[in-house]
């Protein structure tokens, strides 16, 4: 695989695994259930994303500080909407 | 910040976005519970950790590979029991 392909890999795997959070939170805002949702995974997730953004800031990797910043919004939302509906 | 820290950080990040699927996966088998889950959440991200994963085979990372292969497992679970439990 060329150099190319495999950035172009990169910037698509990030792009996918940060807005795949869109539909949660938007479905969550919507139908404020949140009981099948883990409070762990959402909070160690989130947590998880602090650390990465801290990293692309360290390596100044614009796609890890992008996607992990875009994550962080979304996953903070459903965080807080867990903690506010149970 | 040492590059061993970064390299650290980056190894503390990728455990934590991988094991945080952990607990969603147990209370998912446990009460059978997808309701509030989105599916679409759960495909994309799913499709974005084969990515992640390939790009990691191309790029020769073991911490990519490893944490990828975790996430694909448990993300994978989720989706067939969404799939499965409605």
């Amino acid at each position: 695989m060329s150099t190319a392909s495999i950035e172009f890999l990169g910037f698509a795997a990030a792009a996918l695994t940060s807005l795949s959070w869109l539909p949660q939170a938007w479905r969550t805002v919507r139908t404020r259930d949140t009981r099948a949702i883990s409070l762990w995974t959402q909070s160690l997730f989130a947590l998880g994303t602090v650390l990465w953004l801290t990293y692309g800031l360290q390596i100044g990797s614009w796609p890890v500080i992008l996607a992990n910043s875009l994550t962080l919004v979304l996953v903070s939302m459903i965080v807080m909407m867990k903690l506010r509906f149970g």
